[in-house]
């Protein structure tokens, strides 16, 4: 038998983390013994628990608490975090703390000091005396790498049962329920964002595309919406043929009629920005006139392209290799407080990986399935919805059209 | 071994009917031979094939002829159709023919009779020298029914590589679609019903209303888009609490906040109707003012509801028994050329198992596998458009509009 | 402003009531004020809370009272229920109590009585002083029907964070889960229901057919796991078309091979049906020798099949209305204390809103949105297993055989 | 008006070429005159169809030509292929041929040549006189790249209705099918790839190992199925992680209880396999035991991870760069003749771009839209499955035991 002392502080109902902690007690045949606990007696104050956590065995108990830190738990002896120097490049030491993307802070000289660059499934690097998210790749030797679980305390962004209204809007992920709603609700959002000044995202599949919902995307660039696009090579490459032929994927957008073997456009259209030497070429040498792409150009909207194996071409603008893919990605997300996921699974999941929790997050997407994936933060700063992309773009143009 | 020789004339390369005919010899382990082939030579003249087909064994003959009937070809041999007397009610003879949904010819004396109200899945009645389509249940000791393969024809309505232009614009069901092309292709054929003084009918699911569908189907109503509404009891209800409470399925329609234990509210609508007596009188009685059933009573249009095991209530209005349901459904196709089914599998099934081939069906749904099962009758008269069915109808609406 | 204090007792946290309690709260733009909170100090231990709700309005806070009850909460101020007498059949009093499926008391003369007959939507009839559920429709002049809020009490299910060791095992409903755990589980469940003398009810659609799944679903009903079979029309036909033709929708089961047209095999399977008189007839004149039909009328399981509206035949033992196919379902799972539904979402959500949350359901069904709307009752007594449920019942059948 | 003449000869009724060819013409908004049409007589027999095509201007007839010649036409005028100097590298003249998947002929000096390494999306370079496939990106100023459509002729893979009895299995793609026919029909395949000598890849996501289907996997691997692996960064990690801690995405795979905060355990997986510097040397060292990518090291079975924006790592072992990770997946597919797709649309679409149609491609997938994108190639050589993986992995592993 081993056990130990844990306190939590928050919004400990309505974030459902006390629950989520006692779950997380009894998955592990180990008891709860709660010694204090004082429960916010209004929505806007705080809880706080302590309890006493008994587990069978000691390697038991270590796996526990370091699950009870993960949900926002600190042990309650309090002792500064250990670190430990990196023995090579590329590698932490065998019980690093691996992060969440909740804002973390790490105890050194009795003072907690607040992680920079937070971020989920990476380590914890002190530099200078200043704690650091660094992806396990960039550790290099020497590092002084936080590990175990003492003096880490991690503050879950849940709180405050929604000031935004966010959350409320939508309980369950579901095709059964009226997009309107939520469009007007993303418009709100995005105007407040750009309003405090701050940084919108969007990541887009070429499902955008073929949906019609192109010429739409366009506007919200127009109207400054739309402060960095993250995508894959498809999504260029079928603008591209849009604009270039009037298809994606072969289908004509205007009468919806197919092209057999439809595939030559897109090729066509690959060749074409090969020869201009890239997008931006290509909108200079006046051989892209419209579509996406040429209005974040025109826009001086930033975009980054992410290759993929299935890529075709892929174009010159599209990053070959993932890890300077991932850097570009996460440099361009500095400064952004809303994410709007269009129909792309892969580099949905590829950013959400990259933001803490704090970054709102909106995914649409036909296939419920891709939503729940992508949404399910575990944090009422997301939202999801079911629906056409296409469709869902149309409204979303209109709505801060009547601004 | 055993043989016969076979024929079919019409539009048999476009309509993929003789690569049907001889996929189902090949299954059958038998063989064929053309005898005599005359293609069309553009694309308005039909095409001819005489055949002989050899099976190993009778049994396996026949099967296959009874196929390759229901594709189209008829046996050579030129006879009458057999009749039998049915020996009891609501059975037909052991080998009586089962229809398909395409237009059906017996050969009676010599002469090919159409056979009248043709549907599929039903025997074939000839009544004072009429043959007619019967349901087995409603067939009566002593019928004449059509047995065997031989006299027996059908036409396939396949014709005519698409003249409406309506297969072409999706030639698979897909979510990665453009729906705006579609949208106005059903506007201009919901134009082109009313001006041939043709019927409209609509089959619709409750996710009409919980997506917010409700205002844009009554304008729809209002603009004569509608002659009848084919639903269940669930549509009924869940327009009937958004009329009263605002909300659908216990969400507020118009904050997208949803009711905890939400079902308080559709029970409440039930037993509001209830207490006038039904739907028409609520209306009468000023106690129902809005709503997809408020604007069927108002300008007449005809509705039937069909019950279900799960229906709550059910209401008044809804009829329990489903064969008198099938009986009130049928009856109100009568003279329908156009059918749009919004998001309901199960009535949407239901309706397709009554329409002959020659009626345009619609299908919407945001699930492609629904979509599919519903869109896939083999013919070009259907289409088939995964999308949200809520955004749907305000496109659709905003179509039928601006004409 | 309008106030009222609840209070509450049980497993709170684990069952995540109090956060519901306060999320309802707040969504109505009330306040609360905690005034007393035990928190339970180990698993087993409830909790309890006694708080105040202020509202803006009178008819704001009966509203927000009223979900409040759905909750588990009951107004402190103890006071009888108040029974109204119904005016008309068929209709309750406007402000009736509409029902949850958890157990719920009714207080009278200063007793908290237990509901008898628990189920969802009903409303609460008190006869001979012991309340009872009721239907609306059930409802006759005169009857004592539970208005308003005062002196109700509902008891969640939830308690006792999972003992069954049954919701840990699939915290989110996934096609990316590993089967085989569930499946091992679901059979020490039936295990378990048939020792402890309860009953198990399957509930299947005609999918179980065509996946090939009916021979091991055979399996269990011979090794005497299934006690009450409840299913619709098609789930018959297609068992007695595959015991006869060898088909299923006119698919091959052994070969996979189509049958052009396959729609002959089942209409001629209903019709020797009809011939016979009936499923138990065709089984004693030796026409249906095998299938899951015929397997249930030879281990006398009882089964119930309810009509719908694309129902072909209907079978004669087909229950065409839907009132008494209600009524039929809902006696054949009295004393049933586990539920399998299989692909069927029709019959599954009637059977959901038939049983008390205290019974156990089990969906599985290869489309998420199918699992995630059948399995969330808010209980830990359901599971959603995302899977191909012909692979699933082989499975299933192999796990009890080894028991 | 502008016509031309074209020819066609094949299996042009079965493979429903001449549907298409007609299909494309009307759509085109021209009209066809056959002149000659020869119809096989019997199954074995090719038809010959020379018809002459007609457009309104000259721009659509050759747009429409260019469709025609990737349907299996060939101008009937015989010239020789013109070829053109690639002007800089990296980039096709504008008007090169982009092949399709289907084995293409090159008309050189009177000669039809069988174009090698035939792949879609490419262009056809002549070197030496032997046209071969090559990707835009690999053109060098002044290759002699095929441009047009004259002396261009292509034989379409459909021919011969099935003799293998693969198409006929499945004629839909949908989850109402056996999946168990499938498996059997696979094992047999499976068999006699190995018995003829050839090669069978598996291309594997994640999920494999989430349902639990690796040790199954394994047991392919071990009786010699697997030639190659094709797969992504996930595959392996979530393979590590379970071999080394019983999980997989944070849920325990025996009793499927989840992990809070679950992510730890990959982010140590990845650890461990960066300080063994990769799976190979983990393997070596003793520190990889078990699992998929164990079983390969171990069995010499050639893998090759692509990596993507969300990795997490990435791993040692997986390809950073797109464009050596296509190199290195088209190089590992030389000699295969058989590939299963298992849950991964990603990795999927990448290889089937890479494959000649003449390669059987099967996809097992739970999402029916992945299964119809990836197995919608347009040739009997293509099946896809609706089923779960996992239990798929379990059936086939013991379907190929039982040989």
């Amino acid at each position: 038998m081993a056990s130990e002392v844990v306190e939590a502080e928050g919004h400990l109902i309505d974030s459902q983390l006390l629950n989520g902690m006692f779950d997380t007690v009894v998955r592990h045949d180990a008891a709860f013994e709660v010694l204090e606990f004082r429960i916010g007696r209004t929505n806007d104050e705080p809880s706080f628990v302590s309890m006493r956590v008994t587990a069978p065995a000691e390697d038991v108990l270590s796996e526990l608490l370091a699950e009870l830190v993960g949900l926002g738990c600190s042990v309650a002896r309090v002792e500064d975090a250990r670190t430990i120097a990196a023995d090579r490049d590329g590698c932490a030491p065998d019980d690093f703390y691996s992060t969440t993307n909740h804002q973390t802070f790490v105890r050194r000289g009795g003072q907690w000091l607040a992680v920079e660059h937070q971020r989920m499934d990476a380590a914890i690097v002190v530099e200078n005396e200043r704690p650091v998210c660094r992806k396990l790749r960039a550790i290099r030797r020497g590092d002084a790498v936080v590990c175990g679980i003492h003096g880490i305390k991690i503050v879950p962004e849940f709180q405050a049962r929604d000031r935004l209204g966010f959350a409320f809007m939508s309980n369950e992920i579901s095709s059964e329920r009226r997009v309107e709603v939520g469009v007007s609700r993303i418009a709100a959002m995005m105007r407040e964002t750009k309003h405090a000044g701050d940084r919108i995202a969007v990541v887009a599949g070429p499902v955008v595309v073929h949906t019609g919902g192109g010429s739409y995307f366009c506007e919200l660039i127009r109207r400054g919406y739309v402060d960095v696009l993250l995508a894959g090579n498809a999504l260029a490459v079928h603008d591209v043929e849009q604009a270039l032929f009037g298809t994606s994927l072969g289908v004509d957008l205007e009468t919806g009629k197919p092209i057999e073997g439809g595939h030559r456009h897109h090729m066509r259209a690959i060749n074409t920005i090969f020869r201009a030497g890239g997008l931006r070429q290509a909108v200079e040498q006046g051989v892209l006139t419209s579509g996406v792409m040429h209005e974040c150009i025109r826009r001086n909207v930033e975009y980054v392209l992410a290759g993929s194996i299935r890529d075709d071409g892929p174009l010159p603008d599209t990053i070959a290799n993932l890890v300077d893919a991932q850097d570009r990605y996460t440099e361009a997300l500095q400064g952004v407080k809303l994410v709007l996921v269009l129909s792309t699974m892969l580099h949905g999941i590829g950013v959400g990986n990259m933001l803490p929790a704090s970054v709102r997050l909106v995914c649409v997407d036909i296939n419920p399935a891709v939503v729940t994936k992508l949404a399910d933060r575990g944090s009422s700063q997301t939202i999801g919805i079911v629906t056409d992309v296409g469709l869902f773009l149309r409204q979303l143009a209109s709505a801060v059209a009547h601004d």
